[in-house]
Order: C-alpha cells, then sequence, then structure tokens
C-alpha cells in the first residue's frame, strides 16, 4: 500500500467503454468529409466521448495546474539559471507575463499556480496555492530527493488540486511545471524505467553547454548508482530522484482520471510525472494525451513506454505547460468538428461509392 | 511573358530584410524563457515580422480563400466521391456546415467560397464568389486540362481576390479548396517538377480502394504522356494537367506576397497552387507558410522542393483549409508569445550564466 487515500482514488479510475467511442465514431463518420480524414482530430474527439461518456462533450472550464518546485541537484551546476528563478517565475506567472499565461488564454485556459516544492518562503502572496511539501528536494547526488512520506505528500498534493478544480466543474486540464534544475531528476526517472543509461536520455535542458552537459550526465549516473531507485516501485523512484513538482503532476493525473476529466500534459517534465501515474496506476493512461514531442531527447522514450503519441513537434523545450496549451487548442479544434459539423443528411451532400 | 497584369504583381513582391528578423530575434530574447525554447512558435514570429515589416504585428484581420473547382478528370474513376459533391460542398460552405467553416471560426478567420471552375450554374447566390474560369477542366487523359488563356485567367482570378482582401484591410491568410478528383492533377503537377513516377506521389485521395487505386496512378501517367508539360514552364503544367482551384491558389499566393500578407496553404492541393506560384515567382517562397503535413505521399516532396516544413503533422487528407486553420491557431500562439509575454527586465527574472 503507498497510501490509504491513494489507493482509494486509483480504485475509482474507471476503464474507458467501447461503445461511447463506436457512437462517437458513427457521428464522425455522418459529418460532411471522407470518413477518418480529419486524422487525429477524429481520434482525439472520440477518445473525449469515451473518457466523459457523454456523446456531445463541451468542454468549455480549462485549466492549467503549473506546479513549481526547487531541486537540491541544481546545485550541481546542472542548469544555465539560478535556482532563484524558480520563485521569480512564480510571481512571473502570477502577473500573468509568462509563456504559460499567454499560451493558455488562447487557449481559453486559466492557470492556476501551484506551490509544492520551492525554496521560497512566499507568505501569503494573492493567487498561488500553498501545497508546499518541502523547501526544495535535497541533492540526489548525495542521497534521496524525498523521503518516501515527502513523496507520497507531493502526489496527494497533486491529487487535491485536480478534485478541488473537477468539483468546481473544470473538465480539461493540462499540466504545467516550473522548477531550475528539473529536467535532471526527469532523466534520471526516464532513465530508471527504461533501462537506456542517462547519456542517452539526457539533454540540455534549458540550455547547458558541452562541459555542463556531460557534468549533467554524470551527476545522473553517480545519484541513481547511489540511491538505486526501484524501478518496479515507482513511489521509490519518485522520492530517490524525482522531484515534488513531478509527484504533483502525477497526483493530478490520477485525480483528473478519477474524475474522467482528459489531461494535456506538456513535455519532458509533466510526462516524468505522467509516467510515474502510469507506472502507479496503468489505467491513468487512457485519460492523458501527450501534447507534443519536446525537444528533450528522453522525452519520446517516456512517451513510447505509455503509448502515447505526441500531436504536434514544434521544437519546444520551456515547458510551463506551453505544448500543452496548444495541445488544448487542438483538442477543442476537434470538439468543434465533432459538435458543430453538419451531416450528410443536414446538408444534402452525396456520400462516397 | 505570362500576362501583363501577372508579371507586374510579381515585380511588386519584395525580398524579405534581415534586419526586421534581427530586431524580432532580440525581442524574443528579452522574453522571460530560456532563448529559443519556443522554437518554431520563435521562428514564425521572427518571419512574420519581416514580412510585415512591423515590430509589434497584431494579424487579427484573417480570411480563408476556399477556391472550388471541377475536373474533367473525374470522368475517369478518380474519386470515391461523385462529381456533385463540389457544388453541394459549395452550399455546405456558404450554410456554414462544413469541415473549414468550423475551424476557421475557432482559429478567428472568416472564410470566402470562390466559384472558379465548378461544373454547376449556381446563379446569383448569396455569398458566392464568381470567378468562374469554365464549367470544369477538361478530362486531361485526352487532352489538356485548361487552354493557357484560361489558366492565366484562374491565376488572374486568385490574385484579385488576395488583392480584394488586401485592400479591406485583412492582413493573414489561408487557403483551402473543393473539387471532386482534385488530388489526381495534384500528383500530377508534383509527378512533373520532382521527376518523381506518378507512382511515388500519388495518394489515395479521398479514399479510392486498391483497383481504383491502380487506374488513378495509370491516368496521371497516361495524361503526362499525352500532354508532354514542360517542367520548366509551370503556367504549361497548370494549363496540361492542373485545375482552375490550383491556379486560383497559386494567384492567391503571389497576390498576397505582393502585398506582404502571410499565407498559410493547406495541404496536397493547395501546396501544388503554392508550387506553381514559387516556380512563376521564388520570392513568394519567403511569404507563405506549410500548415500540416498531408497523408498524401507526394506532398512531403512538394514541401522538400520549396524547402517548407510543415507546422504539424494531424494525418489530416480533407482539404478545404482545415490544416491551415489549426496551422493559424499555431501563427495566433507565436505572435502573442511574441507580443505580450513579459521580458526579463519587467519580470525581474534573473538571466542564464
Amino acid at each position: 500500500m503507498i497510501s490509504e487515500r491513494i489507493d482509494k482514488i486509483i480504485k475509482e479510475i474507471l476503464p474507458l467503454e467501447d461503445d461511447f467511442r463506436t457512437k462517437a465514431r458513427e457521428r464522425l463518420d455522418s459529418l460532411t468529409k471522407p470518413q477518418g480524414s480529419l486524422g487525429r482530430l477524429e481520434e482525439l474527439a472520440a477518445e473525449i466521448v469515451a473518457i466523459r461518456r457523454d456523446l456531445r462533450p463541451e468542454l468549455k472550464k480549462r485549466i492549467f495546474a503549473v506546479f513549481a518546485g526547487d531541486h537540491g541537484v541544481a546545485e550541481e551546476g546542472v542548469s544555465a539559471f539560478p535556482p532563484e528563478v524558480t520563485p521569480q517565475m512564480v510571481f512571473n506567472f502570477l502577473r500573468g507575463g509568462a509563456g504559460i499565461n499567454i499560451l493558455a488564454k488562447a487557449a481559453g485556459a486559466e492557470v492556476a499556480v501551484v506551490d509544492i516544492g520551492v525554496n521560497y518562503e512566499f507568505e501569503n502572496v494573492k493567487g498561488l496555492i500553498n501545497k508546499k511539501v518541502m523547501k526544495g528536494t535535497r541533492n540526489m547526488a548525495k542521497g534521496p530527493a524525498m523521503t518516501m512520506e515527502e513523496a507520497v505528500k507531493s502526489i496527494e498534493a497533486g491529487i487535491d488540486i485536480a478534485l478541488r478544480y473537477a468539483d468546481e466543474g473544470y473538465n480539461l486540464f493540462g499540466t504545467g511545471e516550473m522548477g531550475i534544475g528539473n529536467t535532471t531528476p526527469s532523466s534520471a526517472i526516464v532513465s530508471v524505467f527504461s533501462g537506456l543509461s542517462p547519456h542517452e536520455v539526457t539533454g540540455r535542458g534549458t540550455g547547458v553547454n558541452d562541459g555542463s552537459f556531460e557534468n549533467k550526465v554524470s551527476i545522473i549516473e553517480n545519484a541513481i548508482k547511489l540511491n538505486r531507485p526501484d524501478a518496479s516501485n515507482p513511489m521509490d523512484v519518485l522520492a530517490k530522484v524525482g522531484g515534488t513538482e513531478i509527484g504533483g503532476i502525477a497526483g493530478f493525473c490520477i485525480g483528473a482520471a478519477s474524475r474522467r476529466i482528459p489531461v494535456l500534459i506538456d513535455g519532458f517534465i509533466s510526462t516524468a510525472g505522467a509516467l510515474i501515474a502510469c507506472k502507479m496506476a496503468p489505467s491513468v493512461r487512457d485519460y492523458i494525451f501527450s501534447s507534443h514531442q519536446s525537444v528533450e531527447k528522453g522525452h519520446i522514450k517516456m512517451l513510447e513506454i505509455m503509448g502515447l503519441r505526441p500531436l504536434v513537434n514544434l521544437d519546444l523545450r520551456l515547458g510551463e505547460g506551453t505544448g500543452a496549451a496548444i495541445g488544448m487548442m487542438i483538442v477543442e479544434s476537434a470538439l468543434r468538428i465533432y459538435n458543430d459539423m453538419s451531416t450528410f443528411e443536414e446538408a444534402q451532400v452525396s456520400e462516397s461509392n
């Protein structure tokens, strides 16, 4: 047992029913276009019908949860940016000036900013959701990043956020994150689950140079050697080489799935969170959509493990949820096609031979 | 000389100035994100600044031109749909029930429906733009699809549409088309310009079966053998194995470029039009953006010839401009990032080492 609370929520996740998919496809095939000619837009619409168990899904209440946390391993020089950028960016999110604010707005979504582990005392900052598990993780190059208890707390925090917005009627979620150094735990996680070496699944993050890149790879190698995360125990992996925001995203995906809310996952770090969630509860996979393929080379490996195909590849590597916002626009397009197009009968258009 | 009018418009197309691109990149690098981390969104923004010669471009007046035309070659059984679907779909566009109507609306764009060569007498249908060159092309399996004069007229019609909307203040264009049988001339065009055999660049269009597919390939082979289009003369190619809507799209791209208006080109047929335009006036290339990679296998070959990279690949093969509408949402995202994100200075965020 992980925690009574987490176990209970996982048990609430239902498998999708083919019946809804089939009915959705029937409607799609009746619309004035050659069958299947809108490709992935049609697939998306059918999956969302199945998730929502609603033959006319309108997902207009949309929110991004942006989980912010710091990383002890940043002291090893794995990022080109100093750690104080994490709280600075939290303020930027709250003022609405960051990439995710701009793109979430374009996608018709709100942004919830969650302090799940920032190494900064925010006190009572307006608009910031306080779910702080710890003031930054410990340096995984020297020992486990979190205790098992802290890892559980980070998952539970993510679940709390998902259930809160589900209760408020939100019906389409996106994931985002901020945390200087957080490509390092993400690479460690994909290395552990894929069995590939850190060298094969580590990228340059926000822009480290050649020397720093080699340093980053060896930090990850040593952290795995030192902490021996158990690939068959996702909570152990999360605790030893993960991060609070990664746990938060995992919990957010689990919570969303338990309430039948589709989740657009962003890039490398978000997908590390989704991967932890899917390892804890494979049924989560049906509720998540990969928005974009990140420049980070370990990202596609994570998606392969889960059998997910990204919607777009725009060479993004910012994080925050920015790619998921693009994905949300595509989901909106899919739903409009599904709901609003005329049928052959309505439009009196001849069908194919 | 092609036509005095077309020559004059082509001469008005200016090359892009690096100065604007450079200034756009300076702004992009000052925004609160690692440099270049928004990948293709940043590239798009810089190109649009260069096209518009405007350091704060807001492209809010958006329109899709959907050119509809019929094809004599449809009588050879190259499509799964009967030719009467072309006028039926024109009515569907005018009523707002087709895929392009739905997605253009989602992208904040209007839709202009142009009869450039439909084999149907519309009389005075409200909202339809009459630029009819002919009532369907002639069957290219038996002779040239158009005379040179008709081909010129189709290009001029496209130019007219572009200039009309440019004069009305529209500043972002998308291309679309409708024409039963029109993947056949498009495959012929890419075969002629690429030197690849029709078999290598022909797909199944809207859904023909194996037998019909082989028939389609041999129809294209024979049409090229019979008509001998001259690859060094794009007007000759357009006339002999093209179509009116393909000419319209070519003219629309040329007209847009002459007025410094970026154009999102849709899939296979639209790209055939763009390819004709680029062969007539290589400077057009800087003004067009490939929105998506079509399922039609000849499409990527066309893009390679022009050196264009599609923004997304969502397995679309509908046409009408639907993929370009998705592209338009991505352009909008790029411009919002460029115009609306906070700078490091504004947000008091530390820059990288």
